[in-house]
């Protein structure tokens, strides 16, 4: 069942001059569960994986999204299937909670669950412990030089990528993650309530077309770049990233440890390069 | 130990004409571990209740508002102390783990920890049970008739709240939230890479001021309004809540469940509002 984006409210405008209750669209922000069916000491075993507020709309992809960058599956043949719960109520099947079971042969420790936040006994968590954290996870490699990217496509996706943003349109309230070539041609374009499920849809997509790892390509997220858009980007094999407003600390950190490429104020004719200049070549 | 909510970094900037090196500052991110010390069955018990990505300081703040947001503690009275953990390294002894102890009376439920989202058997996760949850929880009430704010006062937020963002003039990189009283005064703002951090901090300074509820007040946030955002609101017994950028359909949904007033759009000048009219005096 496709659900909307999009919906409908009775709105009061305040204006300098006048005010009149007019009709609006809002964005859509719903939970959706994932659960994940794998097997433990030769059974079965199905428990809940995550619950985030997300605009309704491309789940599979959001799922699996989710599961290769958070580390929990590497690639698209550890998948069996995604499919929608069974609950009580008919109505509701296709609804809000997705369950994904992995293969047979696919290691899961449950104990990730609890979290894939990094503390360690000598020094408590701190952003050292975190990225250490991931580099001991098995993370595609991220090709050293390639690709290469002039600064007039960097200059134009900002533009780009809003142009496509068509539920922002209507109700201003969406972020959005855009998946390029380097020739800054769009492959793709996802929209949600959340910067994180905007991306895990679009990298999902993608993995779900056995496209995995992204080595030629860029992403462009509206917003800011924080440690979990890098980490994201970074799980898919993604070597440079782009953001319409500024980095993290810790987002620049984490890009410069594993060699991405990290851009940030990129808008319409200019743009700040944090690290990884050798993937943009200028004019 | 008072850490800095920025620092610099080496950036390139390409611009229309001209590309060079300059140094520049960044919103600092680094996760802060907030564990609980509680007393279950006679024993004191202590275990992780979250770890958020967040800008440091003011993390105290940040712990007391999240366990009243959340619905651990009712009040300030639940609190016994809130104190940096020790660790091995005496160095980051005040870095990034803070324990609160909760006073002796205080109930808790360790199964509170399985993240407080909203599953019942019959439909599944929906927004209509996350509702349904909150409803079922102690939240404070919000007075049904007050407080009246006229349409001049709110058409200045903005420009008042973005006067006063310094980390965000530095860096670009911050949200905020600021709380404002009936006429308009600023009564405290945060900053943090983190909305519903920002959020957090103001309203944990307060709680720890002894001041919740604060029914007599207006949030505003920059950015859009989650429905995480407006249950925050609504822990604290804020109500009326802005936002510069659009509510989402559930952020409206619990507004109006709940008798908040709910605007959005608010800019120097102009603004939306989608539920509780009622507190708003047009001129």
């Amino acid at each position: 069942m496709a659900r909307a984006a999009t919906q409908f409210a009775r709105v009061q405008r305040v204006e300098a001059d006048q005010c009149g209750f007019r009709r609006d669209f809002l964005a859509v922000e719903e939970p959706l569960e994932i659960r994940l069916k794998f097997q433990s000491q030769g059974k079965m075993v199905e428990q809940s994986l995550s619950i985030t507020m997300r605009t309704p709309g491309h789940d599979t992809e959001l799922a699996a999204g989710f599961l290769l960058t958070e580390g929990i599956i590497q690639s698209h043949g550890d998948l069996a299937s995604i499919r929608p719960a069974k609950t009580l109520r008919a109505k509701q099947e296709s609804c809000n909670t997705l369950v994904v079971e992995l293969n047979p042969g696919v290691k899961f420790d449950p104990a990730k669950l609890t979290r894939h936040f990094y503390t360690t006994s000598s020094c408590g968590v701190c952003g050292k412990a975190s990225l250490e954290a991931l580099r001991m996870q098995q993370c595609p490699l991220i090709p050293k030089d390639r690709p290469l990217v002039g600064d007039d496509v960097i200059r134009h996706l900002a533009g780009k990528l809003r142009r496509e943003q068509s539920v922002f349109d209507k109700t201003g309230g969406l972020h959005a993650a855009g998946l390029f070539d380097v020739d800054g041609q769009l492959m793709g374009l996802y929209e949600d309530v959340g910067r994180h499920n905007a991306v895990d849809k679009l990298i999902g997509h993608q993995l779900l077309d056995q496209r995995i790892p992204l080595n030629e390509y860029l992403m462009m997220v509206s917003g800011r770049s924080s440690f979990e858009i890098v980490q994201k980007a970074m799980m898919a094999g993604i070597p440079m990233l782009a953001a319409v407003s500024a980095p993290s600390s810790l987002a620049v950190d984490l890009a410069r440890q594993f060699g991405m490429t990290l851009m940030g104020f990129v808008r319409e004719g200019r743009f700040n390069i944090y690290t990884g200049e050798h993937r943009v070549q200028l004019s």
